[in-house]
């Protein structure tokens, strides 16, 4: 037995005009909670400081740029990373990150329970597109105002348990939970914005969206038996609503705990980390039952071909 | 609309003592009523002309073999065969293949409607192990008596869809439908036999076992926009049972049918190929949003690794 008791600290909506500040305030209110219920680790959202920016469209880069930090911990965060340390809590949370060097990327971060950032992951899979677009119902415009990722998929030793991230899209890519699998993950952090209804499908609503974002989860979590936590920022920001449905799912890729509300809200999981051995050494023991001889083009071709005819 | 209509023709138990002129009449018997219903397409399970022989343990290669096909069609099948040729229905099923030069694979075939085998695909992911396991409650010895497929993972324009195949097992692995993927497949057709009771841990029953194979076509058809098509030989052989759950999941990842029992039964649902359009040109536009200069060890590492502590 491992335990460590996990807390999804999902989080309501944040407007276009709420400050950095009051929303740490709402995140140390959730650590708050999950120090009274003896959490070890707490996962937040993808961008958790802000609204969901690449909502909107925007050409001045100087009004793009209000939206990233140039470093972490600030002024702002500061006050997160003291009441996690002071509670010795490990926490992760997802930030738009402008490095010194110009480059923006959707990142998160994963802390000790000192406080000190450990690991960083950059968003691989950014969905969305560059150019305004007319066709759709709302703009999702990740790929106009990030790079993808350079860091790739990495896992750390930390408080006891193997860790990697990702974030939001991330968890619909198998080879995600792959490539984390392969390195021994146990414990897969990730947090999304993921709007309720499908900008280029307006049929695809709320129910189907939830069951898309559990089932990516629970087949990530199973075929590499490995406990994953999804954090959502829920709710309607600026009028556009973002789904809740955060969630804690066992290494069999059951869900073991899960968000009710699209408002801040924290679920709680005393998770066994030795739970993720069964699967590891039986049905998905890779060393016994992979065959890469016939995966070749899943990493020599990025696209998908069609058979002559 | 590009619809083609899907028989999925789960089968129930064959004991040990059954011929395979008995198992056949069977499936014609399934065919009827598949043409009935104007059926295109047939998919029986794995290994459908026998009882699931792995489970015993042999040492005598010639009670091995009497399990194995020498060739396809042959005289035990060839009034499949013909009836599906008369009806115009194309079929895939699994078999045990022996091949002229004394090699055993787990095997199916596809037909066109001619009754022409236009494809062949040899299991990759073999499950169990190749010794008696005293450990177990009872044997999965398909490591024993098949070598893994060396045909890799294909897909064939066939009847107005591009179908790809794999067995059993392999519906587990999210890079069996990740090959296929980028290969265009907008249909997979797979048979299994699968115990009731994980053979390693007693508490992983039914339910849970139905879960797993679910969620797994799921995931597979939805993160690859396709049709799949899973078929199960159902009920207990010679006492030992195998789950039924037959089903077809359309290219969101949603059942569309599913069987109720565990004897022969035929489900049936017309599936429109160009549903996978959709997300093959949204979400899962592989050649936007793949990022496969991070998905290395997928194909180069074939165990899983721990990080130095």
């Amino acid at each position: 037995m491992r335990e460590l008791i996990i807390g999804g600290a999902q989080m309501g909506p944040i407007q276009k005009a709420d400050s950095r500040e009051a929303v740490v305030r709402r995140m140390i209110a959730l650590l708050d909670q999950a120090k009274s219920r003896n959490c070890d680790v707490v996962v937040f959202p993808e961008l958790a400081l802000t609204t969901f920016f690449p909502r909107w469209y925007m050409e001045d880069q100087a009004e793009v740029d209000f939206w990233f930090e140039r470093e972490m911990p600030n002024g702002a965060t500061e006050p997160l990373f003291a009441r996690a340390r002071d509670y010795g809590i490990a926490i992760s949370f997802g930030y738009a990150e402008l490095t010194p060097d110009g480059r923006h990327f959707n990142t998160s971060i994963l802390t000790n329970r000192k406080g000190e950032i450990v690991g960083k992951y950059r968003k691989v899979h950014l969905p969305g597109h560059v150019e305004y677009d007319t066709q759709r119902a709302f703009q999702h415009l990740e790929k106009r105002y990030f790079l993808p990722g350079d860091l790739g998929f990495n896992v750390w030793s930390n408080e006891g348990a193997v860790m990697g991230m990702c974030i939001c899209n991330d968890r619909r890519w198998p080879e995600t939970y792959r490539v984390l699998g392969l390195k021994g993950v146990e414990l897969v952090l990730l947090g999304y914005n993921t709007p309720s209804v499908n900008s280029q499908m307006s049929a695809e609503g709320l129910e189907k969206r939830l069951f898309h974002s559990q089932l990516s989860m629970q087949a990530g979590a199973y075929q590499n038996a490995t406990w994953v936590v999804g954090v959502a920022k829920a709710g309607v920001e600026d009028g556009h609503p973002l789904m809740g449905g955060s969630m804690i799912v066992d290494p069999n890729g059951f869900v073991v705990a899960k968000a009710e509300s699209e408002d801040d809200e924290l679920i709680v999981h005393g998770c066994d980390m030795d739970l993720c051995e069964f699967g590891k050494t039986t049905i998905f023991d890779f060393a016994r039952h992979r065959r890469i001889e016939h995966y070749g083009i899943i990493t020599s071709q990025t696209g998908a071909s069609r058979p002559a005819d």
